[in-house]
């Protein structure tokens, strides 16, 4: 066992504070990691808040990871001590059954091991910490490399907002010359226009904020509808192919099921805690419309994305924070004054 | 001009009564056919009854349709006089925006002309009128070939209940080994299960009528799910690959979207006059599941359907009648009691 120094919340109200966590010795296939980065995601907020339902205290969250092996187990053959590498939402899946066997780790149908606050079955059943910590011990198949060339801060949380945008973007197998929408321009909406972009779609941001069309555009977006206008909206009419819809707030998708053109797609990636209002099937039947969802990402999937990224010199707009920080962050993330995602520096921990 | 019999309603409460129509004098690319039958579809129902909106009277539905080429236009060259023939839900569409040109003529994108209680916009803006007729002229280019060896009358509804179902398990890609589940069993929901056991698929029948289960079982279905017992539901967890939902009443859809297995589709067919209750977008994303809706079919597709049923002796289980048991038929269609589709015999008219 080692100690790893991390923030941790131990109510929902509590706030942060410096804290120690146990860390298990790194096992035969084991890569022990001294994180430098973590990235701060809403849905860290969420869990720490007890929004999703009441979380196991104390908690240390953060599945953004990126840092440098420190150590190796006996059999690990990929990584070696000082390789830059990244952590993401998993740590573990049950690895027998068809979704983990074909590499699509994140819906384990007997569930995947979140990176905190999940039970580590693999591990004595203790419940896993996240990367608000110097360091964190993860099995080699969930740990990615990460590309050189990139700004490590940056990087951390193409982990989880990078791969929960690339994901269903190759899945709807997006091309040169299709037409994508993003509803949000936060942490995963930013993402999806710069990823989007770099696979040669042309990009509408969906925004309720005026004040984002400048910001959108300098992301790389070819054009901007403000979604509380309903001329914009009918404007758009029948004009793309998929949609990417990072909101989770409640909202009514039904005046964005009319933007997409025939066989076109909503995929919704944010959760909201309240119940969404219907999709009208009259849309989905008239243009054989779908509406489908997505979750991360794979392992394999993640470190292509992660190269695919350093092909393309794609990383996350970031500010970075310090540990002390951290409350005033999760407020300001909430408050959605943030372009576009805070990373924590572990070096003030 | 030439006169047709025909029965029509003169409102939404007046039942059907005989009548004569006019047909007009085939164009050059027109086929002139004598109808021998027509299927009664559900949404012959709602649009008689103005249940979809006000129905524009005198109105003569029906859009099954089966006959015989009498006269061709000059210019036709694939019927000729004799030739079994088949006219579905539409008789024309715009036949150049991409929707047209690329063989998905019911998703036109300046609205198909449905074969009746539509305005005609290339014959003088008059309104289509149906089956529940002697004859009709169509343009050839919305005129199916019927195929030698299957009765004519049970031919009929696949020109609506057969490619609506068709349609999207082809769109879904079903093959060999693939579970699908058919949600009702009335006319959509047989052919349902009839098409995906061609195609090769296992077939799981949700009905809320236990005393259904024989009869799914003798269309060919390998399960039978009464959807009303929450415990066979649990039991039928992610045991799908794509569920056909035939229902065009009010339902709740997250019970079955649980019974789909990772990247499983649920494909809305029928189109409820009320509200549904919304579908919850955690079970979407956690399996990346689809929620869609599909539109009959193309032209083409249609008669590729036609074909498949000829090659796999499929039509739809019918029962006959005569033009005096319109009324009759239609409240026993409401009340769900036929198996599964009328037909009139337009001898009778």
């Amino acid at each position: 066992m080692t100690h790893a120094k991390a923030y941790a919340a131990t109510s929902a109200t509590s706030g942060f504070a410096a804290s120690t966590i146990d860390r298990r010795e790194p096992g035969a296939h084991d890569v022990e990691i001294a994180i430098d980065f973590c990235g701060l995601c809403h849905s860290d907020v969420h869990t720490i808040r007890s929004e999703w339902g009441p979380a196991k205290y104390p908690l240390v969250p953060g599945h953004e990871i990126v840092g440098t092996v420190s150590r190796v187990g006996y059999d690990v053959v990929g990584f070696a001590v000082g390789d830059p590498v990244g952590v993401g939402c998993m740590v573990d899946s049950c690895r027998e059954c068809d979704s983990c066997l074909e590499g699509f780790e994140q819906y384990c149908e007997n569930g995947n091991i979140g990176t905190y606050g999940a039970v580590d079955k693999r591990n004595g059943g203790t419940i896993t910490q996240g990367g608000y910590a110097s360091s964190i011990v993860v099995d080699e198949n969930y740990v990615l490399k990460v590309p050189a060339g990139l700004d490590p801060a940056a990087v951390a949380p193409l982990l989880c907002a990078g791969v929960t945008t690339y994901s269903p973007l190759r899945y709807l197998d997006v091309q040169d010359g299709d037409r994508v929408g993003v509803i949000g321009l936060g942490g995963l909406g930013h993402m999806a226009v710069k990823i989007a972009k770099a696979l040669g779609a042309t990009v509408t941001v969906f925004t309720t904020s005026p004040a984002k069309s400048d910001a959108a555009r300098e992301l790389g977006a070819d054009h901007v509808v403000i979604s509380s206008d309903p001329a914009q909206m009918a404007a758009a009419k029948g004009s793309l192919n998929a949609i990417l819809d990072t909101v989770a707030a409640v909202h009514d998708l039904n005046p964005y099921l009319r933007t997409l053109d025939r066989d076109g797609a909503l995929i919704q990636l944010g959760l909201p805690s309240e119940k969404m209002p219907a999709v009208d099937p009259g849309l989905l039947i008239r243009r054989r419309l779908a509406y489908g969802g997505s979750l991360i990402g794979g392992i394999a999937e993640t470190q292509e994305m992660l190269d695919f990224c350093a092909e393309h010199g794609i990383v996350c707009d970031i500010e970075l924070v310090a540990a002390d920080q951290l409350d005033e962050a999760y407020d300001r993330m909430v408050a959605g004054d943030v372009k576009y995602r805070f990373v924590l520096d572990t070096s003030t921990l």
